[in-house]
């Protein structure tokens, strides 16, 4: 039977961490729950959807060791509303748990710890290590570009990479390509491996990271397991099995016409022109290239917009159409003041990347009638 | 035609003020437009619901009078998003609207304002007089006691009581009542009149009235309508007709016991206790009172709650239960550090009131098996 004392504060950042890994809707009632499990003089809450699985040291004060596994939402919120910082748990035989803060007093019942599904194990090699930063950002930076739909699962995840020293992040759906190349402080070399991880897993894994440049993260990949852990955290989820698709192939350093743009005044005013465009349809924004700069437009069924935006330009005139919100999505996940877009002719991919070779935002055309 | 010139903050200030007075769901296509409006020297932008109509001026100098009607959200939406702060608007004899600002163009179809339902029209006799800052918050303490079932039309509105120089506020929805007094600075005195106002007129004009002490609102109460008046914009309303509940006779002064407690305590005790109570179950929040204070606790299926707290008693020991929701809107619509309620017995409606009359919140006690 557990008996523990714990920080509010600490024992809270533990439970909103794993809490990630407690999924919304499920069939199995043991997924709803976290498991809090005191053990060898340490205790942890740990949660499993059975894609990913997350354990995060809580601290505390151990009276008796043992474990439970608890609804995971009630629990949370009873621990977020309790009155003071000092917060004693115990359990009985029954499986019945006990709360106390200042004056206020709750009852839970668990499940016994046995009925949950523990941690995936995976052999734990060399570690790549990098900020929690730059991994925060690399995955912001690209995961936007996967797959929402399910049709073809490869799509709803990222390709991370390792060559050498460089890790290279990529995310494709179909009409476009985010990829962003991070070099990592890496003393040994590591033998080269590409993985593909779930995109649930990175939107969970961003909103855990500290953000933090001076905090690390060490990365643990198996044939079948991706392991992340920092700061107490351990995150482990199941890899998309397959061959991810040759991007190399799809990038070309060849191009027609060259635009160097202030990024923040193209992506406002690309912003404003999917005012007139609803979810459902697709009408392309027109990019008329000219020396001097280019004239965006839209026209759909509920008006039309125009609008001049200067550009340093080299190379030929030429006419494209683009679907607005996926330039809105490269052009937010850059942070440079100029972007440049590499375009060879209106059936042709468009490219944003920079001359530090960064990152590399590939997005498809779309027809268009010219009036 | 018109032909126009704004400032962007001005124009949106009074877009998003009327904006309240578009329904976002209806079968009149002309219910989603606002009407532009330049006559007589003065811009003004209004929409109308039926139920309530907003005026409200937009500055802006006029090169050529006339009048437009257009998609409101679609309008809005434009001009938030428009470059700079100077706005050029100007239509067409094919009520086409061309928006330029800075180097952008929008275009968009509108309607005839011939078509747009006007301002309904009431006899101004005198007006009652308050200070925004009062209108909002009579509003915002009592306006949570309506019900938000359609069965009984009365209980969605709120009743305005004036007589003397005294603004009396009520709401019921069955299970509870919040009355608001407000002494008002009128010099003459006004023939006492109390009417039926609907909740959503109110809450709308709560989020429109800026908050300020200084700022004074005029109200003109009509046979059917009301009107405020207050900074540039004009609100008028339907009124609910017919008499409304006998609320005097529903609050006693007579108790058996009376409690004082610290209010922001009891809140969050009362807020931890919900968390055992999902939406659709009403487990009473049982309060045992003894000397010294008072012991509250909740049991549901999800677990249950004990927590003691301190209070000054005067009167009979006794146990009573209540919907713990009722307990905290009533609570968090009072700022006084401290609270009395008055209570009877366990069958009897429970009083919140200060000494001071300017509030009374009535809530009826749930039964509840004792344990």
């Amino acid at each position: 039977m557990l008996d523990l004392f714990f920080s509010k504060a600490k024992l809270m950042q533990a439970v909103n961490t794993v809490m990630k890994a407690v999924p919304t809707r499920t069939s199995l009632p043991i997924l709803e729950c976290l498991l809090l499990e005191a053990k060898n003089g340490s205790v942890t809450v740990m949660a499993n959807d059975m894609e990913m699985a997350i354990r995060s040291e809580t601290g505390g004060t151990i009276i008796s060791e043992g474990t439970i596994a608890v609804d995971a939402k009630l629990f949370s919120d009873i621990i977020r509303n309790l009155p003071e910082d000092e917060v004693h748990i115990k359990t009985d035989s029954n499986l019945q748990m006990e709360i106390t803060s200042a004056d206020s007093y709750f009852t839970m019942s668990g499940k016994s710890g046995d009925d949950f599904i523990g941690m995936p194990t995976l052999d734990k090699g060399m570690p790549v290590t990098l900020s929690q930063l730059t991994l925060k950002e690399i995955i912001d930076q690209t995961i936007f570009s996967i797959s929402a739909s399910e049709n073809n699962k490869m799509m709803t995840g990222e390709l991370m990479e390792i060559k050498g020293n460089m890790l290279r992040v990529a995310a494709l759906d179909g009409h476009r390509i985010a990829i962003r190349y991070s070099v990592m402080n890496q003393e040994e070399d590591i033998e080269p491996v590409s993985v593909i991880v779930p995109g649930k897993t990175l939107n969970d894994l961003s909103r855990i990271l500290s953000g933090d440049a001076g905090k690390l993260v060490n990365i643990y990949i198996g044939k079948n397991h991706i392991l992340f852990s920092f700061d107490g955290t351990t995150v482990v989820s199941r890899l998309i099995e397959g061959e991810y698709f040759r991007i190399d192939q799809m990038i070309s350093e060849n191009y027609e016409t060259k635009l160097v743009f202030n990024r923040k005044r193209l992506l406002n005013c690309i912003e404003r022109s999917t005012i007139l465009v609803r979810e459902s349809d697709k009408k392309p924004l027109i990019f008329d290239i000219k020396n001097g700069g280019a004239t965006l437009s839209l026209t759909s069924i509920m008006g039309s917009m125009k609008e001049e935006i200067e550009a340093e330009k080299e190379g030929i005139d030429l006419m494209i159409g683009f679907n607005p919100r996926f330039l809105i999505d490269a052009l937010r996940a850059i942070s440079d003041e100029k972007i440049t877009l590499y375009l060879t002719n209106s059936r042709a991919p468009g490219f944003i990347r920079d001359e530090q070779g960064t990152y590399i935002y590939l997005i498809l055309p779309v027809n268009f009638v010219s009036r």
